[in-house]
């Protein structure tokens, strides 16, 4: 393989002419054009004449079965009114079955005229019988109709309240078809389960999608038992067309199944688990992420804590006894703060002296204080670029303005040390990496606004988001001695842009054309020639 | 003082609106424009509208004296080729008396159709009695005249070389009138001493130069005991418009004052010395930067130590007995290596457990096994993006492909652990520190080539490089909780530009219009109204 250049993230050797890999896909040379022509006369070779090729794309934050199943299910996001959302419904209900339940995902009524939660009477007048059950986009809050309510066959209205979770309710103690965080759990019991078939289809869909927009690996956050199952026998058929870093869903069958059996990996070497996700808090959106003080926009509002303390701390000390990684989702300064100080308290002296990796998802509000504690603790900040510009025109309404400062902290928190692991979060913030490359490097929307970036002081430059989207992912995932950047003895995963990324002015960075991702040498994806 | 934006440098509140403070230059309060009306009404109030304020800019790596003299001497940078220069010196030559050294400075033959050193005997038919001696634009080499060699009294010819230098000279063993690094001294010494007076009009023309381009700080990379002495007088005089941080220029009469009388500071807090500047190699425009191997475009040449290591270890043992900071120019990459070897053999364990802030002043080009010593070392790298931009067209032919990659690596310095602390070595380069932010963040020429930057990898961001001229240089030369952010306590050392230097598009960083300097809190150079 020969391109114009080649960034191969590899510090000792940052560009190259080509690479050349064995049939097995490992890499066995990096260099200039001619020295690989001159000692590998007899390799195949393919020129990609002008184009660029990067390591490939590790998303080391995202959710393959939900961007899949989401095909399978009626999508609102992008929805500009409650009207334009119904009308979406009303369309995919028409191929449905009578009772079968209408699922969907993706509203967000802060893109909504009034920003306020809608209720289960929008949806009663259309859908009087067929349950409706519609997650909102960040899946930290879910809409139901009165036939979904009805059917979670316990009274959801009083003055009671599910534990890491709220159902919101009306004034006179009526459920308004509102449930946030582990609210949701009451109406998603009532939902007929999927088929194992239907399972691996989604996590198929999700994974074509993933290859499709040039990621070569992506961390999988949140797998319980059947799904690692499903990854399992689609890996058995080589149905894998990239890596996934599977982790263990909370403190439930699947971490259970690595304290017994040991940290799986499969032979081919593309999927593996070695972690367990818990979650400290909710979204912001949504209002559930814990926060230190009130809402800036709901006063007596402080969010909530999904885990107790307590439940927190002997789920970390199980996966700390057991080898595995910990990766806790922490939105909120308080959720960040709970997690540093558990990992604090659980890790002791290892923090420092064992490669323990353990990650904060999200790591999004911090208070200025915790701000240097994950370099300090060795813990890794997993974030998301297009989350600030996701939801830069609403964050400082529910921060205020000191808060904000420790809100998205890409460039502080890198330099007190920590390591960035960058994603996106799909299907909360779409696949396609070029935009979290974008957002990264800009902290504008797609039009450029605000001038200069909002919160200028925290861009990425695009090497950085780039590396946070290679090498600093694939460390992330234990995996920075087989992926993350292009030298000897590594997996030829990497992906061809027809531009140059790290030339191209940032605010076109979300304009590459990519060409091919390839994933052991192997292309998993190609645009089609007439597209090129 | 309220402005539409304080961008603070402080990381506990990056964005304000405004500072107040006392009659001293002391802030003491930084916050919103409604929060400082509200608690201090009566405060003297500068609205600079739509302007934005940033921590005054520090240059932690440049030469007052050498600006100041070179207004006062031939000036030779910009010339596009020999004749150009010839033309020059003849016009300014007109001016002096008879028999009176025609000084100059600011030639570059990488600019000239040949790229070849100049001969004496260009010089002479125009100046065959006046004696000419001419700095190179990096003062790395010197050009003199027959005129001149005939001064420094001893035979310049044959196949001798002094320590540290190298006389240049053709195939018969003749000087031909190229001198570089201390060869230059053999010169040097043969022109009558400057006056006192002469010292202090330098001085003063360099740090007016300075503040007019928004410097608040300088690090004068090299200063001698009368140099130090004429600063005291200005200081004295209350005539120091800006903060200087002096370096004792070597193993030398400053050194030794420093060990006898205990570091120096003025009780003005302007003008401080508790630094040695040490010389371990010398340029790479001029081939003296002591490489590892050859150079790539001069088959047998590897450049020159300056100082024997046993010379260095001896002057670096001396500073650390008497707590002296070591700064040590080195470029290529065996003057770094030896640096880093001598820092680490005379730190032992005090490297990581004693604030040193030991730094190596420029960090040019490092073996890639060498970058992440600094780090280890908590050794600060000293770097000048200028330096980047300026040498980018010819660099590469001096290192090659491979060594290239260790050479102006920013990015891999900082991502390693370094701190950067950034600056000009004016008059090498420009004094404009506006072109330093724009070199760091685009590393392209002014026209915006090559498109994307040269090897853009290791560009900075905006803020990255506002924080290397700013928090980071502050750092370097202990300063920072004096100046280098604006918070409450430090000093009002700021300034104030009509664009906002971080929303501005990268490219148009040279561009910005400084409206303002100010030192504890006064203006010591302000845009005129007319101007603005």
């Amino acid at each position: 393989m020969t391109a114009a250049r080649v960034h191969t993230l590899d510090p000792a050797r940052p560009r190259a002419q080509g690479l050349v890999f064995d049939a097995a896909g490992k890499i066995v040379a990096v260099g200039t054009r001619g020295d690989l022509l001159h000692l590998y006369p007899n390799a195949r070779h393919i020129d990609f004449g002008e184009a660029t090729l990067v390591p490939g794309l590790i998303d080391a934050h995202a959710h393959v079965f939900e961007l899949g199943i989401n095909q399978l299910q009626a999508d609102l996001s992008g929805t500009r009114s409650k009207s334009e959302a119904l009308q979406r419904l009303r369309e995919f209900a028409r191929a449905l079955p009578p009772g079968q339940w209408l699922i969907g995902h993706g509203w967000d009524q802060n893109d909504w005229p009034d920003a306020r939660f809608p209720e289960a009477a929008d949806l009663d007048a259309e859908f009087p019988e067929r349950p409706v059950w519609l997650q909102r986009i960040d899946g930290h809050a879910g809409w139901a109709n009165s036939a979904a309510m009805r059917a979670a066959g316990r009274e959801l209205g009083g003055d009671w309240q599910p534990d890491g979770g709220r159902i919101v309710r009306d004034d006179k103690g009526r459920a308004t078809g509102v449930f946030i965080d582990d609210a949701m759990a009451l109406l998603e019991r009532a939902r007929p389960p999927l088929p194992p078939a239907a399972v691996e289809q989604a996590l198929s869909l999700g994974m074509q999608a993933a290859v499709r927009h040039g990621l070569t690996g992506v961390h999988d956050a949140g797998v319980d038992l059947p799904t690692l199952r499903a990854y399992r026998r689609l890996a058995g058929r080589k149905q894998l067309p990239l890596r996934i870093t599977a982790f263990a869903a909370g403190d439930g069958d699947a971490l259970e199944s690595l304290c017994r059996d040991g940290l799986y990996q499969h032979p081919s070497g593309r999927l593996k688990m070695r972690t367990v996700k818990l979650y400290a808090d909710g979204a912001l959106g949504s209002r559930g992420a814990a926060l230190l003080q009130d809402y800036s926009d709901e006063r007596g509002n402080r969010g909530l804590l999904r885990m107790s303390p307590e439940a927190m701390a002997k789920a970390i000390a199980k996966a700390e006894r057991c080898g595995v990684q910990v990766a806790t989702h922490a939105i909120g300064d308080r959720g960040n703060r709970e997690v540093l100080d558990l990992y604090a308290q659980a890790l002791g002296e290892n923090a420092t002296t064992r490669d323990h990796r353990w990650r904060i998802e999200h790591a999004q509000i911090l208070a200025p204080q915790d701000l240097p504690r994950l370099a300090a603790l060795h813990a890794i900040a997993s974030m998301q670029p297009t989350h600030a510009t996701s939801d830069m025109p609403w964050a400082e309404d529910r921060l205020g303005p000191v808060r904000i400062d420790g809100a998205y902290a890409w460039r502080q928190l890198r330099d007190s040390g920590a390591r960035l692991a960058l994603g996106s979060d799909f299907p909360v913030e779409s696949v396609d990496p070029r935009l979290g490359l974008f957002a990264a490097a800009t902290r504008t929307d797609a039009t450029g606004k605000p001038l200069g970036g909002w919160h200028p002081q925290e861009k990425l430059t695009a090497y950085e988001a780039l590396r946070g989207f290679t090498l600093d992912a694939a460390y992330a995932g234990f995996a920075e001695n087989e992926v993350g950047s292009l030298a000897v003895g590594k997996r030829a995963d990497f992906v061809v842009f027809e531009q140059d990324p790290l030339a191209v002015e940032p605010q076109r960075l979300r304009e590459l054309t990519l060409l091919g991702t390839y994933v052991d040498g192997a292309p998993v994806w190609q645009r089609e020639p007439a597209q090129r």
